[in-house]
Formats: structure tokens, sequence, C-alpha cells
């Protein structure tokens, strides 16, 4: 390798912090004052090109420092490492972080030293993208099966998915993918909402808000449930009279419920028509999920956004535990764990509804979905990826919806780029918000506004 | 509340590492080169007694900087808390930590947050035998049955165990305590040894350890498998030979293989009579596990050091997935979630034989399983707590083995108090034994010796 060889040089931490919890936006039955936040990481290089991968972990607000602290402690694994050949096989990086045999005791595999895997794994999928001038989903979608298959750690799946049936759906599953990609191109993919649902919101806005959404195209909303049943039957009615029969209103309780109460509380909604009941317990509980299935059908159960990793994604596939699997793009290990998850779903037959929202997570989550409409499930029925409406304008690249669905991006990379605007404001304390917040210059703070 | 009521004044942490790694002690298929460390945490009040709670969270070197930062983002909840309170309620501190919701998402209830948590409350628990001038294991067996139903959080659990029972459990283990106190303290608990067989050893370390092991009167000792078959055979047949037909074996694979390599690796270990598989798979996996125990009986199936928490430990009774659930007393969120763990295992009716070794497992856990002997399960039979010859001498209160038992400590506490200038010698990266390292002062490290 020539003494020129470009590496990567820095891997830089920012503890970024929005103050959402003083609109409410976000609240749900767990978590009633969210400040959403982003442990942010930028990976530099001396390449001539200037790209730089970004990449997060999102977390709603203390703790932040500890998900940094854990992204900071993976750096000796990437400082110096060639750039193209980090790009050129994120996989091998990745098995890196995930074989590190002293940090995998802090797991393995799950909580804080994962999503910190994921968000340097992440920003070296955003990286090789830019290098690639592709956005991310195109990258993935163009690869060819081989290589897609060489970037899955199939480690504690394997009984359930191997390495030659991988090949065998991704070789089938690109069959017409140019068709779908110009699909994609023109229409998008579809989207939901739960930006009318959030439960600290009055019943008045609410209301709005889901007439809105319906007028602007979406055919799915989401309600926060799981706090009090009476004020979930007048809202699960409220939103059920202004949608209408034919628009989808899922359901989520954030986790809130025993396996009995789940299944008491969603049969008492039942009558509102709910398309989905969305974390009725705890991520972990799979026979849990099973039982809540096997008692609240027709109603679907969905999960995925505080699901750990790629085995329990499998199992809760296996117990036939869920209707729906909700990936979420910065919870797992990255890019090569969703691809896992992506390809167990797909091997199960289960369509993938991706949770988003959060800081930046509709941004990332979209080419996953779009990679998979593309070139693995190759169909968007009864998938649709969940839309937020704040903290988009953060970003450099931010999600374009149009009549309910994602636009496809074209800019190269993950869209994980956060404003440099925007990182030098809310960095956490020491930003420009943060320093006039505690000098008691209150300054309201929307959606993506105060930028 | 009068002024004067004592309160915690301070939440101390400390970054404390060992050299391990330099004799191969530790060393196993999945974790060739640990640094015994622990995340290690002081609780301080302004009580007139001057006791301090201590604690920890077990890590293996990296990362243990990110582990003291989580313990450190939890001391808001403790700091200027009444300690006649928190010592009289554990289990309103360990509520308000599960339950923060901003903190809650960086797991839940699992990987470093978790464990954080469990380090702080076991600090509580510490300082709560300490003013009650009792052994942890005493104070637990001697407090009645409604007060530890109330220590339980039972969410996510009461599908498999409501409070009610749990009230049964106890109030019918009491039964006899007087006797088996009695007997406890004559005689201790069975242990069994883990020191001849890490895989960094030779065979001839491995025979004389393990002939050493029967002669000290352990009844059961373990051997590291799973990096190569043809080894393991070696090891097995080795140690086999020495320890005669009537002392069991137990191998441990740490979670190297999938569910097809852990049932192929296991059948072909089975001639040398092992008594147990232990982490024959990702921990994650409770219908792996399910399938390794029906096809490789009648070698029992074990795990439980890497269990996350209490929900997943209900998944593994309830699929059947194991023979022998291991507790461990530094991963899950404390006291608290293991007497749910203890209870749990009872209602089910599997025995509970705990992993230890570390930095302090021995010291801390010996106090679970002395509790669940006097007044839960009732029992030794098929019981016994793993032991492991480093690092007891770092301990104000080590453990005493005698005749391959855990003797029964006495001194008030949880055992869990580190010696000062092990404190001071270890910590990292300034305490006197990194910095002479540093400057090229290369020194021995054996079991505890160094202290």
């Amino acid at each position: 390798m020539s003494p020129t060889t470009p590496r990567v040089t820095a891997v830089d931490t920012y503890d970024i912090r929005f103050p959402t919890s003083r609109e409410l936006d976000g609240s749900d039955a767990m978590n009633p004052d969210p400040d959403y936040s982003a442990a942010y990481v930028v990976l530099r290089t001396d390449a001539a090109d200037g790209h730089e991968g970004h990449g997060f972990t999102f977390t709603i607000g203390r703790g932040n420092d500890v998900q940094v602290a854990a992204i900071h402690s993976l750096r000796h694994h990437v400082v110096g490492r060639p750039v193209d050949e980090l790009c050129a096989d994120p996989g091998s990086l990745n098995r890196d972080l995930i074989g590190d045999s002293q940090l995998r005791w802090l797991g393995p595999e799950k909580g804080v030293m994962h999503m910190a895997i994921g968000a340097v794994v992440n920003a070296v999928w955003d990286l090789a993208a830019k290098r690639a001038a592709k956005p991310l989903w195109r990258l993935l979608a163009d690869a060819e099966p081989e290589w897609l298959v060489s970037q899955v750690d199939f480690r504690y799946i394997a009984d359930a998915l191997t390495p030659e049936r991988a090949l065998e759906l991704l070789r089938s599953g690109r069959r017409g993918a140019a068709e779908r990609t110009a699909d994609l191109l023109a229409r998008g993919y579809p989207g939901y909402t739960t930006s009318p649902g959030w439960l600290g919101y009055s019943d008045d806005k609410l209301g709005r808000l889901a007439r809105e959404a319906v007028a602007e195209g979406f055919t799915q909303i989401k309600l926060k449930v799981g706090a009090d049943l009476d004020d979930d039957i007048r809202r699960c009615r409220t939103a059920r009279r202004v949608i209408g029969p034919d628009i989808r209103m899922a359901i989520d309780a954030n986790q809130r419920w025993n396996v009995g109460e789940a299944i008491e509380w969603t049969r008492a909604l039942a009558e509102f028509d709910p398309y989905w009941i969305e974390e009725p317990t705890s991520p972990d509980d799979v026979l849990g999920h099973a039982a809540v299935r096997r008692a609240v059908g027709p109603v679907k159960v969905a999960t995925g956004e505080h699901v750990q990793n790629r085995i329990v994604f499998k199992q809760l596939l296996q117990a036939g535990a869920i209707d729906i699997l909700q990936i979420d793009a910065a919870r797992v290990g990255g890019v090569n764990e969703n691809l896992a998850i992506l390809l167990l779903a797909a091997e199960f037959g289960v369509p993938v509804c991706p949770h988003a929202g959060g800081v930046g997570l509709c941004e990332l989550v979209q080419h996953l979905s779009m990679f998979d409409y593309v070139a693995l499930s190759g169909t968007t029925e009864d998938r649709v990826i969940e839309y937020v409406d704040h903290l988009h304008d953060h970003f450099v690249d931010p999600v374009v919806m149009a009549g309910g669905h994602y636009t496809a991006p074209t800019a190269p990379g993950f869209s994980a780029t956060m404003r440099a605007e925007s990182i030098a404001e809310f960095t956490f304390p020491d930003g420009g918000f943060w320093v006039r917040d505690r000098a008691g210059q209150h300054e309201p703070h929307t959606n993506g506004a105060a930028a």
C-alpha cells in the first residue's frame, strides 16, 4: 500500500440535543418528555475528495453523553484504516467492532455499545455512498448479491437463514429491479404519519392533524395509547371519525403493558379497527408477543424499534410473534445488521414497516426500505415507512414527502449529514441554544424552525 | 423530615482495571485476553455511622470507562436521597432508575445502562446491610415475605409469576429457615471451580489444577471449550482422566456457536460425560437454547451470565430452554431484579448455579444463593456457585473457601468493598500500577498478589 493511501484521520463525536420536550412532540405512554438527541459521529479522511462519513445514534436526552462515550471508545478500530478498503467492505469493520472481545462484554450486541457500533458502521456506509456518488439505497440495489451476502454476519441466525438461502433471495429479488427503480423515482415509497397521535396533544390538535394527514395523502396514521384506557377510547374514536373507515389507524403502546394487559387493552380498542398494535409489551419478550398475537387478531402485532439485534428479530419470526417487522436504522449494528434483518423478513414473508421519527431516523431508514423494494422483497404492498414531521430541517438532505410518499433521495450518501449550523447551535451543553437557554433567554423551539 | 436527616452526599466512580490478560487468566473461546475490570461506585452519606455503599459492574477491560460514564449518569437519582428511606426500600430507587424514560431509551433494561443501574442498586443494598449490621444474605433471609415481594418489579413477568404467587413461594420457602441457617454457617454453600479450565492454559496446567481442585474438595470443575474441537477432545479427555468418573465436569462455550454447531460440538464431547454445556450460543436466543436442549440431552443446558434481564430469563424458563439457570450479581439491575429471577427459577423448579469469577462476582453472588437456600428454594441439591481463584485479595471481606464450599459471610454488607490500596493502585490510567507500567517498569501480576 502506498504511503499516500487515503486513511481515516479522525472520528469526531458530538452530543447534540434538541429541546423537544417543551412542545410535547414525541410524548407517549413511556416517554413523557423526550429531548430528541443525537450522539453524532463524523469520520474524516485525508482523501483528496474531501468526503466525510456521518452517522449517529438517536436518543431522547439524558444519557446522550454516555452514548457519545461509547462511540468514542470505538475510534481505535477506525482511525488509520484505509478508506478504499473500508468502503469496499464495511462488513470487515462491522465484524471487528462486534468482535472486540472486551467491548463485547458490555452487550453483547445490545444497548449502548451496539448502538455505538451502528452509528460508526452507518457513517462508513454514508462515506461509501458519497464516494460512489450514489444515494445509499441505490448503492445497495446496484450491488452484486454475492457482495451483499458477504456484508451479513450469519452468526446466531444460520438456523433460520443460511448464506446460500440469502443469496437465492437476493438473486431472485433483483429481477425487475430496473422497473421498480423507475417506479420508485416516479412515485416514491409510501409513508404513514405519527404526527397527529402523540399522547401529549389535545383532542382538537389530534383531530386537526389527522384531518391534515389524510388531506396530504397519507393512507395510515398512528396514535399513541397505553396511559389511560378511557383517554385512548376517546382519542381512537375522535381519530376514526375524522379519517373515516378506509384510512388505516395503527396504535402504539410503547412497551407499556404486561402480556395480559396488552391483550385486554387491545381488545378494548378493537371496535375502532386498529390496523396494528405496536410494542404491546417488552421488546425482549418474544413469547409474550406471540401470546398477544394469538389473542388479538385480526389486529396485527408490530414491533422492532427497540429490538436489539438480528437474533431477537429471528426469534420473533420463528415464533410467529409478529405480523409487521419494524426495523430501526440506528438501534442495531448498522446497515450490515439491517441487511440481515431484511433478509430474515423476506425469508419469513413478513412485511417491513420501519420505525422512524426522532432525529434523522426518517432520513436514514428510507434508504433501507427503498433497497428492499428495488432489490429484495420487490413490493411495497402493506409496507409503509413511519413519518414524523419534525427536525428534518437540521439535515443537509432532508426527506421530501409528496402525497404521503417518501421521495427517493438522489443526493449521494445516507442522508445522515446534519447542517453545521445545527450542530453548532444544539451541541450540549455549549452550543448557542443551550448557552442562551441557561442564561434565561428562553426561545420557542418548534419543528426544526430554530435552526 | 428534619433538616438533619442523613442523605446521600456523593456517588463517586472509579475505573479500576487489573492486567489479567498477561497471565491468560480468564481466557475462553470468545474472550482471549481479558483485563478484568470494575466500574466501581461508592455512595457516601452524611450519616453519623460513616457507612458507605459499594457496588460495581464487572467488565473485561476496554469500555470500562463507558460503564463508569453510565453509572455517573445516574447520580442525580441518588444524591440527596434520605438514607433511611433508601435503605428501607431499595426497590423505590430501582423503579426510579429503570423508569427514567430518557435513560430507558438506551436499553431498555439491557447492556451498559442496565448494568450501571445494577451497580448503583447493589451499592444501596451493601449500604443497607452494613447499616443493619448483617451480611446481605441474612438481611434478605430475615426479611418479611411481603417486603421482599415489594422489592420486585413484576412488569413484563406477571404472565409467569404474579405477586401473589411470589408471596406464596417466599412464605413456604422460609419454613425451616433456622435449621438451614445453622447448616449454612456450619458447612457453607457448595462451589465448583473454573480455575483449571481456561482455554489459554497448557494441558499440564489443566491436569495439575484439576487434580488440585478435587483434592481441595470440589465435586465439579468446568472447562472452556469452543475454539478447536480436537483441542477440546484432548482437554476433556485429560480432565476426565484426572478427576475420574464421579466428579462433575461442566463445559462452557461462551456463546461461540450457532445452534447447529452447538448441537454437533456438544454431541462430539458427550463421550466425556459433560454435566452441562454452558452458553452454547447467543444469550439472546431463547428458542435456540430450547433447540439445543432438545438435541443434546442428557447433557444439561446452562446459561445466564450474559442474560440481560428477568424478561429473557422468564422466556428461557417458559420455553423449557435450560436445565440450569445462572444468575450473575452484576449483569442485571441489581439485587431487586435477581430476587425476581430467583423467584422465577423457584416457580419453574429450575436449579440456580450462579456465574462468578471476574472481579468480585464471587463475593457478591454468594449472598444471593445463600438467601435462596435459607429462605426460598430451601435446598442446595444440584446447586453450586462458580468459584475462580483470582483477585479476591483486593476485597476487604473476600470469599473464604473450605472443602469446596463457600463459607457463609458474617461481616455486614454485600462483600462488595474493595481495599483502598487496590483502588489506588489499579485505577486506570492514573493508578500506581498503570503509571509504572507505562514507564516500562513491568511487574508480574498474579492472582491478587499485586495488591
